[in-house]
């Protein structure tokens, strides 16, 4: 599994512009194959960050995504709106039980 | 690496509480020893959702953390705040470079 922790910064004036835009990004990735887990969140310390985290079946899936001409228009149409480049981290993670708890 | 993605639903009225005590639970743990990064962020299709994302350098690190004081005290704390046990994923995971990307 490929887990992605990502975020933007909005420029002053252009949030709800940005969270409309990627709520529209979450709901048609959330219909792609290998795609487990998707979401946009607000930061609660900085009113201008939303953070995405996101759940892939595995890179092939996440390559997919990226590929999907829509996702790169999103990409686009983001960056006209955030001050910096999106700070984005990959993982390939596989889920582990809570210590103490059986699988 | 472990991540953890969780996240609590607020009880009606009480999303402003619930995410003061968290704050306040996030900044203690950025200063706990193998604390990689840790935050609270507002979910942005359920207004009364926090979702917490963290990255712990080990699971010792994490078990150490469970084990202070104030984490268990906050966790009975925010369980006072909340309509329901906190869903929560533990992933243990290494960083991998953006495809297309050199390390």
């Amino acid at each position: 599994m490929i887990i992605i922790l990502a975020s933007v910064v909005a420029a002053a004036g252009r949030i709800d512009e940005a969270l409309a835009l990627s709520q529209e990004h979450v709901e048609r990735s959330r219909a792609e194959p290998g795609c487990l887990a998707h979401a946009v969140h607000r930061d609660t310390e900085d009113p201008h960050r939303l953070v995405f985290v996101e759940q892939w079946q595995d890179m092939a899936a996440l390559q997919a995504h990226f590929a999907v001409p829509a996702s790169r228009e999103f990409a686009k149409a983001l960056s006209t709106m955030t001050t910096q480049p999106p700070e984005l981290s990959l993982f390939d993670a596989s889920p582990v039980p809570m210590p103490g708890r059986p699988a």
